[in-house]
């Protein structure tokens, strides 16, 4: 068993302030509630109940998990439908315990998450820290593994994009989704190699039979980066922060050396990792109608999405910027949401930045 | 299964500040140093390998483990010992995965506990929230419990102690030690229900042939309270209180009504428990030489034994009194350990105020 490294971090903002990822995970919310239906309807089919029958207790883990409430919500459907399965094959007798492992970085806000969980809940909890992209589990010990909008978060920032000799040297952008062909494939790779890692690690933890439900962001296949709604809500940050360059507040080099380590990969190269792993069969891919639409029409969704990007990022943004320019930041955000995001909302179809579900079943 | 309720918590005081329990254990650690080969011992007698063939993870539980650096150092020492005998059995082939549940309170520090876990740690790490005086655990599904200085914390105060109709009201006392005997019944009688409790509780989690390891504070047989080493410490807390009371910074009704969930068992009241238990066999039970002798002589011991105190306690004793009075209380303790205790302990025979270890192994 491999040692546990510190990888680089990425972790949501703690605490349950106003600022906090408790208090604005509305999008990621969203992605569940849409999930929640297809999830059931998933378990209904694809649980194969026989495989898990020696097993007196069901162990599930939501990876990327942050705090509650989503990860509370999608963990109660699970266990609800998983019930529903036994029930509906006439074995309500024998229903089984649950375990449920809820991991996150190490430097998620575990205390929080403890001390909000649901007081009626039917299951024993417990927290695993540690990246997703390290072992967490012992062998063949997860039933049911799930992860909402954590996938696109990478190990780490694809080496090249912050080297200046680097042909994918990424200079004045954050991100790559409007950078030069170099830049975009190596992140593709950065992203195809953390996936081969995820799968080849999940492979060892899931028992034969286990499935896996994967939602995330993604970029639609044949649509190039640049025209992916989900891209552009994390390319104005970019923007932003060169807006900040601009006026003086942050040096052009700040931005140059700062990258987000987000990759949205297609439907297209999510089912050809599956295939080069090997261990998994493809039980249903599909996307899901999820996209923000503000909570009080479009006037509201600038705040929103800058909440949301606060709770998400703020602290990756901090620590290499300082704290002095997040407020500042936020408000180019805010404006040019409403200035370019939100006029590119209006006119671009409505199959695009939409959620993809990919539900893996670890074969026997 | 019990949905989990509150009860009444009581934790070590989180961080890593100066008087946090991370900096201040050393007491606690003490205990752990001397139990650690008694552990190694018993490991290597009592572990019935035959009956864990067929896991492939022996997963082990520290209940009540605070944060680090102890509990992580006792974890080890079990592993270590667990692989031993698999050694001297011939089975290093078939050595096993490790996962260890550390376990506390919600309110304990699992932040702190889950940023400074080992590097180098050879198990998957997993925190679980909530009272061992709860289900914990699925059933059958623990190899070795262990628990350090944890057992004598009481799931509650016994409610009588309170109620000023009750003849064991525990007026002007915080403990029973120097109490009247409706007091010292009343306590009891608690930490023998809660006793029941807990070793009913473990009694479901742990599988068969599975060992626990439990080490705690105690009072010797046949010593009153009153001539126990370990109350006299806890005792003092509430001279110091009420030396305040007399000071007029706090009321003497505010005294009155804070009592320490605390009960330290008899080596024959422990034996009872589990005998009424039925489920566990008593494979050890031993009293340990751990008794404070301070660091640097006598004269750092009022230091010490403050420190701990406020480690131990502090976040109790200001949620009944306020944060304002805690300094002036640990003056007072300290000078009352200088001139009541360390003269105590000078003229008290060695026997007195140590450790109690007790193994127990589930029936099969």
């Amino acid at each position: 068993m491999e040692s546990i490294r510190s990888p680089e971090v990425y972790t949501m903002k703690g605490g349950d302030g106003p600022h906090s990822y408790a208090k604005n995970s509305t999008l990621q919310r969203h992605v569940i509630e849409v999930a929640k239906e297809a999830m059931k309807e998933t378990i209904a089919e694809k649980l194969d109940v026989g495989a898990f029958n020696s097993s007196k207790t069901i162990k599930i883990a939501d990876l990327g998990c942050s705090v509650g409430p989503n990860t509370f919500e999608a963990v109660e459907t699970i266990i609800e439908a998983v019930r529903s399965k036994y029930g509906s094959q006439g074995l309500s007798s024998q229903i089984p315990q649950f375990q449920v492992f809820f991991n996150d970085h190490v430097s998620n806000d575990f205390n929080l998450l403890f001390t909000t969980l649901p007081r009626d809940k039917q299951y024993y909890a417990a927290g695993v820290p540690g990246s997703f992209y390290e072992r967490l589990f012992p062998e063949a010990s997860l039933h049911v593994v799930h992860s909402s909008s954590s996938l696109h978060w990478l190990s780490r920032v694809p080496e090249e994009v912050t080297n200046k000799n680097s042909p994918a040297w990424n200079k004045g952008r954050i991100h790559y989704a409007n950078s030069g062909d170099e830049v975009i494939r190596a992140y593709k790779a950065q992203g195809e190699r953390d996936m081969e890692k995820f799968l080849q690690l999940r492979a060892q933890e899931v028992v034969n039979g286990g499935l896996m439900l994967l939602n995330s962001t993604f970029n639609p296949n044949g649509t190039h980066p640049s025209q992916c709604v989900s891209h552009l809500f994390v390319d104005l940050i970019g923007s932003s922060l060169m807006e900040l360059a601009r006026k003086g507040r942050i040096s052009e080099e700040k931005v140059d050396s700062f990258n987000l380590p987000i990759y949205l990969m297609t439907p297209q190269e999510m089912e050809a990792a599956v295939e080069r792993n090997g261990c998994f069969s493809i039980e249903r891919i599909e996307t899901l109608a999820s996209r923000p639409r503000g909570n009080g029409g479009n006037e509201s969704l600038d705040h929103q999405m800058a909440a949301h990007i606060r709770a998400g990022m703020e602290d990756t943004i901090t620590q290499h910027f300082g704290e002095d320019i997040i407020d500042e930041l936020l408000d180019l955000y805010r404006k040019n949401i409403r200035e370019i995001f939100i006029p590119f909302l209006a006119k671009s179809d409505g199959a695009k930045g939409e959620s993809l579900l990919v539900v893996l079943k670890r074969k026997y």
